[in-house]
């Protein structure tokens, strides 16, 4: 991926790339990242083009080639993120102010229209992109870039007097912040981030009253006309009980939350986290981690109102539930938030990219009709088939450093345990308060049922090491050698202590049985359905396997299912096979008859969703008529 | 409803109008449409307020005034209708030219933006109306302010040189024409409607190009950046095989072509005709009669493409397939016309208002939940109580005169017969080439199984009288006394002779079964599912009667249905009642599970669909799940 969109934001991949709906306000003919940062560092003359936060799209590349690089070093690679640290420094005003897009079109604007503007989760993501490299590459320069960044936004922003009372239109400054202070232990850096967090919600009227005052350019003009809830700016945090607006807004402002709370172990915090996430698990989630019910707004909407047809389940929202997933483990160890994380990785997240890692979904639909998405306007938004790259292209990149970082998901390290979140096949070291501790997992998982885990522990404690036993498993059993181990389970994770200067070598094993998933009742789309499930993943009928018309198909409540592993489909995959039914369409002949459909023999075959649309065109969907 | 819709033109009726959906840009403060007249009649200062199209309200609204006094004379009614021909004449440019939004804000962009302007449309909906009023009331002044009208029109638009070779973006002014050619027999008029409707779609870039000239002013900026098809501009009318684009726009056109087909027993036109009819029939059309598939453009999708919950079903779209129906009738005398009349006169054109008349819907979805439509943004058009009138207020009016003109629409009369489409307990008197034929229906049809017609020929000849046998009936028979007549059915009607100076008396019965309807297979929303009607009818279930979460509801194949007629619920309702189920939903938990929901019984209440929304807000449903 990382080659490739390289080429994408250089505008040389000689790709065409598409809006992600049909609005002709959508910038679609170049990527132009990096060439906005030749003009504003003034290397060549132009203009801007893009969106007003197409400096992300570079930013999480970089971040993604840091993580990259501390696995398995890249000469060429390295050599192209300097270039671009170079350029960024040279983009960068004097002050610290770093925003192409006001740099290019007249800094007298700088946070002047913050609701749309996006300047500040720009400078977010590139603090993120400099402390994941500083931390792999120990490059002072990029972290000094990101310091100096940091420092005037600091200038800018606060309670005190002369100072902005206000934050931006799109979180994310919050986490870059946040992770700043991780490495730099300046405490000014964490006051920002908390100041942002809790001062949002408390001006409602703050966007709309810049928007009146200042007339400068922007990209996004009348997005203050957005309701409140789509800014998570209508209550402070505190009084936010359910997830609303912008779904990538509200789970960016959550991992920030989330890392505050367990960063100052403020219990309060924590319950406001807890409070939004279970609104989002119970009430406003799809079976494949996917969140946001409508295009308009890329929005939350209400409790249970999942359409399977019109959502929107943006990648980079399903990627932002895992973020913070990952902050909810650090101040509790609990199963539940690993699991919503593999739900959210295996399927929703996975989706968002083609097998070939170059082409992408920004939505990621649960039913699609290829004609409805054609001709319905609708629908426009629910593509059958992954672009090359798109107008905004805020997910493909974000894919990138998920899957570079993906060791920070799999593991969480605390100082009195390891946590294994997730079972990939791996080598690891991971740091310790006191050490390291080494660790590989050897498994054909998620495909198969069995692991072999090895733990050296060379830290200087010993390691309460908690492997957390799946939802969807049965007969979950470690064992050593022959022997098995007496279940202690705590919260998901079954625990077992490894002391220092001892390795030991542990077997999982466990069955994935073939799951019917139903859905709440509340749920109006999904009554009399189902949804088939393997260990992590999802599964979805497509036309190439079922023929058309997949909203006639039937799985009887007795209808047995049968899994076997395909190696030649989809770089191999373990599909579902089933002696199904169908709506028989042969006596079609009014649009209305008083004449009740006949039934007939179906044989289905499912295969995971993350591996829908690889094979050209054709309907998908994931809930299924039972009865 | 037309004292009530005066007081709303004139600003005093006290109401709320609210706006049709979610949009900011539509005006909602007051109707004003008779101020408008007032300004540009130089009466008083002032400025246009509301849509470009805000004059028609007034002319729907005296249209059905001519109706009314034709049926019954009202002074005060009268008086009020001779003010408004005043005010409309003093509006009138001295060209003929009539427009109060192109004449208050500027002359000089008369048809210079027609893709968004609505000029041709008003005039065409002042022609109807002078026609009409001209009809009942022999005004010579009101059809004299309608020639001069059609006259600048003609002077303006035709293939000869140096005039506009182009039309109007909403059709309508076809139908004026064909009306006025009817009453004057200027053959001019239809020369112009044949004009505007085969020059259609002839110049794709025409509304484009205009844009691209004239910046003048619009209220539909931006328009003519919608997709050729929802003006039926994308091809010539004779290569159109499918319905497309915004279904007012598309019926409007087809109620125009088959007038002209009519009249002019033009073939080809009417295959035209055929095709689309069928498109709409066969693979369009809701079971409700309502057609529009999508609010994005109120238009037409693809076929089978019927969504219950995002639908748009305008009541005017509604009304407009039922003049489309009515000029097919009079081409050819098939019943299958008629039923699609009754299918959407009866349930969306109806559902259109409340009980009082005094308020009215724009959207008639198949599916309400009231919480979705205020917090999900998709569907903000679907709104759960009618409002008493709207921002766009083409819809209650348009149903003023519908129902004023039942007459037209029960009967068809031709030269060689008399069609009975719609049996409606009423006194007529038709007209007839050689004189007039009275016709009393005494019936408590629709919900009661028989009707008595009596027919006095007084004209010179013997009358065929077809009376339609309904596609829902059961065991349709017509006797004189105690003499079964013998079946002489062609195309769905029964014939009858009359003689001239004879009265005869018949006698009809039929049964009125509960039929279960199923929808075609290709329509994936309604697999599975059963919509029930007795008689033109169509039911639905609302939450008053049966509860939250009627999507749970199960009306199993097996269960009975028992019709009652409630005398005292919402003025007077034949209700269906079955024993039900639904999905238990005392064990949700979690959002997800492995647990298959429990059925529960469910004693089920099935009302007329027209009449729902009369009791506060609550859900609604049409197609019920059968398993």
């Amino acid at each position: 991926m990382i080659p490739y969109q390289w080429n994408v934001l250089n505008d040389i991949a000689g790709i065409k790339i598409e809006r992600e709906r049909n609005d002709i306000s959508i910038p679609n003919e170049k990527s132009h990242a990096i060439e906005n940062f030749k003009i504003a560092a003034g290397k060549v003359n132009g203009t801007h083009y893009g969106w007003t936060f197409q400096d992300s799209d570079v930013y999480k590349w970089l971040e993604a080639v840091a993580y990259s690089l501390r696995e398995k070093m890249d000469p060429g690679i390295e050599q192209k993120a300097l270039e671009v640290i170079e350029l960024i420094e040279e983009a960068q005003e004097p002050d610290g102010y770093l925003d192409t897009f006001y740099s290019i079109l007249g800094l007298e604007w700088q946070y002047k229209r913050l609701a749309g503007s996006h300047e500040l989760y720009c400078m977010g993501h590139f603090i993120e992109a400099a402390v994941a490299y500083y931390d792999s590459m120990e490059n002072e320069k990029v972290l000094n870039i990101a310091k100096k960044c940091a420092d005037n936004i600091d200038a800018n922003f606060g309670p005190e007097e002369g100072k902005i009372h206000g934050y931006d239109g799109h979180e994310e400054i919050e986490i870059g912040l946040l992770r700043l202070y991780h490495v730099t232990k300046e405490e000014r850096y964490l006051r920002l981030a908390k100041y942002f967090l809790m001062e949002r919600g408390k001006h409602p009227n703050f966007f709309k009253d810049q928007a009146t005052c200042y007339k400068g350019p922007n990209a996004l003009n009348g997005i203050e006309n957005m309701p409140d809830t789509y800014f998570q700016n209508h209550a402070p945090i505190s009084e936010q009980k359910t997830a609303e607006g912008h779904a990538v807004r509200l789970v960016y402002l959550c991992t920030a939350l989330a890392d505050l709370a367990a960063t100052t172990q403020d219990n309060e915090i924590y319950e406001i986290c807890k409070t939004l996430w279970k609104n989002i698990i119970n009430k406003r989630m799809y079976i494949t981690g996917g969140i946001g019910s409508t295009v308009l707004g890329e929005s939350f909407t209400l409790d249970y109102d999942l359409p399977n047809d019109t959502m929107y389940c943006e990648t980079c929202a399903a990627i932002g539930l895992i973020f913070f997933a990952k902050q909810m483990l650090r101040i509790e160890p609990k199963a539940e938030y690993a699991q919503v994380m593999e739900r959210a990785l295996y399927n929703c997240a996975l989706a968002g990219m083609a097998l070939d890692g170059k082409h992408f979904f920004y939505v990621n639909p649960l039913e699609v009709n290829p004609e409805k998405s054609k001709k319905d306007p609708t629908k426009s938004h629910v593509k059958p088939v992954r672009p090359s790259w798109l107008g905004c292209a805020c997910c493909p990149p974000n894919l990138a450093r998920l899957i570079a970082s993906l060791d920070e998901y799999v593991y969480t390290v605390s100082d009195d345990r390891i946590l294994i979140n997730q079972y990939i096949g791996s080598e690891s070291v991971l740091k310790t308060k006191d050490g390291e501790v080494h660790i590989s997992q050897n498994t054909e998982f998620p495909w198969d049922e069995a692991i072999d885990i090895t733990i050296k522990n060379t830290s200087k404690s010993t390691i309460k090491l908690g492997m957390r036993v799946p939802d969807w498993a049965g007969n979950f059993n470690i064992s050593i050698g022959d022997r098995s181990l007496n279940e202690n389970i705590t919260y998901g994770y079954f625990y077992v202590e490894v002391a220092c200067d001892t390795t030991i070598s542990l077997h999982i094993s466990f069955t994935m049985p073939l799951i019917r998933n139903y859905c709440n009742t509340n749920v109006s789309e999904n009554i009399g359905k189902v949804a088939i499930s393997r260990g992590p993943f999802v599964y979805c009928l497509e036309g190439i396997d079922n023929g058309k018309n997949l909203a006639s198909i039937i799985l009887p409540e007795e209808s047995g299912l049968t899994y076997e592993f395909e190696d030649k489909l989809l770089n191999g995959v373990g599909v579902i096979i089933a002696d199904g039914k169908s709506v028989d369409s042969s006596s079609d002949s009014e649009l209305y008859s008083r004449k009740r459909p006949l039934i007939k023999e179906h044989k289905l075959k499912f295969i995971p969703y993350y591996a829908w649309a690889n094979r050209g065109e054709n309907e998908m969907r994931v809930w299924i008529n039972e009865g």
